[in-house]
């Protein structure tokens, strides 16, 4: 494990959550629910699905089964869900479980869905995700479907009420989100012992990978970056085959699981030797991520937080934030409502996950990206990463 | 690597695919949209971009940011994507790259999106998947917008157009994942000697994804199972913390990739020692898999697949097959069109790459899954995986 930070348990904490997490959850989107008037909501997308009820599988993988929650007004949520899922969501807190045998080419669960959110809701309106960052995780034919059997049902967004639920993390959620970050900390901190100049990208990727997995984090399942010489232009393609090369600039950019949560942050690592201008590049990003860091507070709103660390970067480097945002909500997904962006108004509360990942190119084709996972807290920001160096590590 | 098979080259294959190969799929494509009638065809999932385009990024993990390929009756593939994915776009042998900077609140590329098929479909009908196994990834408020901006533009199912592309692959598309299927095959080969009884579940997924990492894979995208005393009664779930104990039945269902492909399949391991009806299920999959090679043929229907391999275990074992299939299509995705199932007319090719997947409830909360990949060719079944042993490999 990474290097204890003061009053951080060592170890993973407890797998899953107890089910008055889930009554807790419930109760607070029923509030929300009432408040909007809405006699059931209909989930179709993991994140959602396992907010609710906990189910957690990777075989929502698999495009082929649709999967639906139906949490009503009043009551516990009802899972509608191939046959296959019985078992698993059977050890979850949800206690009516409706299935059919998956796949059907005649009828893919809707007819059971309609029934089920006929017999919950009535002719009440149904919410669903229809807003920024969500989609539908169903068929559109079966979606049309589906309306036509419940001719005369509002079907409407819930896009904020779910944002409102999910941005604020409850201590168990901080918890997995924490030991994963600090896990891939542990990891990076083992980066200039395990990667070397001559080393293909993906060679340095499988390393960190193991290196990752060794940590503690139950999987690797985002990592993107690469190297190029004086900086790199791109930080969302796979490794390639060329080689670690003295004067490069690395950068590797990790999601990490634990336990169904994300941590979600970069490292930046000279080869052989720091270029002045890539070593002044990391330090303005460095002192943009501080910037934020002091910033983020109950009470700043996300355009708050943004200029805090744009400010910086505007003042000491070259402002092409071309990534649209600096930084994002963070949890059960490698991103999360909300975006830390100038056109940001939700407001910070205590509980929000975020990272802060201020970048800018600094030269043509060359940009410097830096990020941290923070919880807010009612005193400001608590770091869930290990503090990266002010100074970029030297590999080689 | 793997223990060699004949013909089978030794390493990975090389990465990407030669424009050649991109100009292939257009030209099969349009020739389908014509006969269709389509003049455009919107995508906005991972593998139907990438199938058209080369694009390649873990990126699609984030849900934030929406991602558009409009492919038109004549004429190269369009992109519209979000600015943060332009160099990596720049590096496919897409041309016409439209960008905006995203994610914006006010407009997440819909105006953009509009403008781009008004000019290259006019008011011609524009095809995206709707059928099963597909699903819209972008706001369903963002489609209506859409929708309003063509008023007049018919939108139709495309399921069918996809199949029929996606389903035959090329020989460079089998080589990725027959480098992941042999690349996982060499990880199982060692399973008796990194697992052991005592270790947890998680423990032995850890040591497992290691070990298949190790083997060559970029990464193991897609790994569940489990041990229970006398045989396992889920295979969908996460690892517990149970250690594993002789009597156990343990398997392992990997989805490995290389270069965006994927391999799928299981292997079933006995901890300590193997009970004899264990060894009888496992002996009743492993021919009821044999049955399927045999009859995996160019003309066999997906329905004769099935009764082939459900005939030997509806004679010599329980034959609960409540996955209510016995494998599907593998490439780009841990499971594509199309399903091995009692309905399923699609008529063999060659080309296609298929699972054969046989699974069975042998007792009360026991089941056996076996799972093989293989290539249909003009003279039946190439196995792309290391053939699993007839016996259950003992651990311990």
């Amino acid at each position: 494990m990474a290097p204890e930070q003061p009053g951080v348990e060592p170890g993973p904490p407890p797998r899953g959550f107890p089910v008055s997490e889930f009554e807790a959850r419930l109760e607070r989107a029923q509030r929300l629910m009432r408040g909007a008037g809405l006699a059931a909501l209909l989930l179709t997308t993991e994140p959602e699905v396992r907010w609710f009820s906990g189910f957690l599988t990777q075989f929502w993988q698999s495009p082929t089964r649709p999967w639906f929650l139906v949490v009503p007004a009043r009551g516990k949520p009802v899972a509608v869900i191939p046959g296959i899922g019985a078992a698993c969501m059977g050890r979850t807190w949800i206690e009516d479980i409706r299935t059919w045998s998956s796949p059907d080419p005649e009828d893919d669960g809707v007819g059971l869905l309609a029934a089920t959110l006929a017999e919950v809701a009535g002719a009440g309106p149904v919410g669903l995700p229809m807003g920024p960052e969500t989609h539908l995780r169903m068929p559109l034919n079966d979606f049309a479907r589906l309306r036509g059997a419940l001719a005369g049902v509002a079907f409407t967004d819930a896009t904020a009420l779910i944002r409102a639920l999910r941005s604020v993390k409850s201590e168990a959620e901080v918890a997995k989100i924490r030991f994963a970050a600090q896990a891939a900390s542990a990891a990076f901190a083992r980066v200039p012992e395990i990667l070397a100049p001559g080393l293909s990208e993906r060679a340095c990727f499988s390393a960190f990978r193991i290196a990752a997995l060794e940590a503690g984090l139950d999987d690797v399942a985002y990592l993107v970056g690469g190297a190029r010489p004086g900086g790199y232009g791109d930080i969302i393609s796979p490794p390639s085959g060329r080689v670690l090369t003295p004067g490069d600039v690395l950068i590797l950019d990790v999601g990490g699981v634990h336990d169904g949560y994300y941590c979600d942050f970069d490292r930046n690592f000279a080869v052989g030797e720091v270029a002045d201008d890539a070593r002044r590049a990391h330090d303005v990003v460095w002192q943009a991520t501080e910037a934020g860091l002091a910033a983020a507070r109950p009470g700043a709103t996300c355009a708050d937080l943004f200029h805090a660390m744009q400010g910086v970067m505007a003042v000491d480097g070259a402002a092409d934030a071309n990534v649209g945002r600096l930084g994002h909500g963070l949890g059960m997904q490698l991103t999360e409502f909300p975006s830390i962006a100038p056109w940001g108004r939700t407001v910070l509360e205590p509980g929000m996950v975020l990272t802060l990942e201020p970048g800018m190119t600094f030269a043509p084709g060359a940009m410097m990206v830096h990020e941290e996972n923070i919880v807010i807290r009612e005193d400001g920001a608590e770091l869930l990463t290990v503090r990266a160096p002010r100074e970029m590590p030297v590999i080689g």
